[in-house]
């Protein structure tokens, strides 16, 4: 099967560029995580309020995933990180040399973590592999409470969980017990955090986890290996 | 470039099949929408009021495309509708060779609409057609108002739009106005209707105009042809 021959060439090439990232930033003492979620799921409005929370306390680096427009990486910036914005013209997903392209844009020496904010796609990101130290995967309350289940792969990749937009709760058919069953079905290590950027609930919880994360002094979910059921290394065309 | 020759014929090899789907289906005179939009933007919730509101006016049959579960085809039967479920099992669209295997499990003499639910991706299924009249882009107001501008093949290769969830306006930060303006700047030819599955609202004209799409009363929207700028045949690998 020449097709699936050239996907796993793909994406092992991916993954040499991804481990030479990881080698390049922890050497420098950076830690890097890959944000993941649907479109619309508030990954840049978390990202906005992140960095302002933390402002003064950790140097915070960003990459832009879009498929189009700068209009990201301008709030993003407009927040207080240094940003690079990626355009992929049509692309689902990052890939490695892309960030390994953004990186010559950034002053590493300022920062203490980066942050590469995915296309939003709940499908296929979840097969690359960008030299991070950790995956977050956003879900929220709008989505409907499926999301896990119907998405497994996101799900057993990522480390952390993000259950977005609380304050929609009241308004909207939506069991956050449901959804953390069956995250936790498919990841019993997925670490769980539940906020909203519109009322503020939870993020401290979240800021405050992230800074001790990149000191190194939060004990980090485990990575989950590649199972038969969700392989990682399923290439999404 | 061998990736992208690659890219190419697999592209052409599914626009084939596709083109047979659309002309077996016309001689017996089924019309065929393919429903596309991000994870939970609420496509299986329309389908089905849809269904039901059109009991005893159209026989409809149902395509239910799914990374994973048959949940969703299990309501789509409930709610009135012969389905059938694809799991992709880690794609991230559907392809015309699944709807031609899907077909052979559906009894055509008794419909007249064939709706193929895609999977929730507002990237990827824009590129492949499945041999579809039509194709309904769905987006919600809980998903920020800036996704046109983000996605726009899927907005470029679209006849209508939806804007769902309108009973959530209240509750979000949504310029529906800046959404419809973007859209129609991508594709000054988008059917647009504006509706919410919750409240009712917008569901009669919906369907009202659906029933004569299939009857062919309606004006159907211009089909845009592929421009450079947003090419139908970029593979999203």
């Amino acid at each position: 099967m020449p097709k699936v021959t050239i996907a796993q060439n793909i994406l092992a090439a991916n993954d040499t560029i991804a481990q030479e990232i990881q080698q390049s930033l922890a050497a420098r003492g950076i830690r890097t995580i890959n944000m993941m979620s649907s479109p619309g799921a508030g990954k840049t409005t978390l990202l906005e309020h992140t960095i302002e929370r933390l402002h003064g306390q950790l140097g915070i680096g960003v990459i832009e995933g879009d498929v189009e427009t700068s209009a990201d990486a301008e709030r993003i910036e407009a927040a207080g990180a240094e940003t690079v914005q990626i355009n992929t013209r049509g692309a689902c997903h990052l890939e490695a040399h892309m960030i390994r392209d953004a990186l010559a844009e950034i002053d590493l020496a300022r920062i203490d973590l980066l942050v590469i904010e995915n296309i939003g796609n709940l499908v296929c990101p979840s097969a690359w592999n960008l030299g991070e130290d950790l995956r977050v995967v956003i879900v929220s309350t709008t989505e409907g409470d499926d999301k896990p289940a119907k998405y497994p792969q996101m799900f057993a990749v990522s480390q952390v969980m993000i259950v977005n937009k609380l304050d929609l709760l009241p308004y909207v058919d939506y069991d956050i017990e449901k959804v953390k069953r069956q995250a936790l079905a498919i990841n019993p290590h997925l670490r769980i955090f539940e906020l909203s950027c519109r009322s503020g609930a939870g993020l401290d919880a979240w800021c405050e986890w992230l800074v001790t994360f990149v000191h190194g002094e939060a004990q980090l979910p485990v990575k989950s290996a590649p199972t038969e059921e969700h392989p990682q290394g399923v290439l999404p065309r």
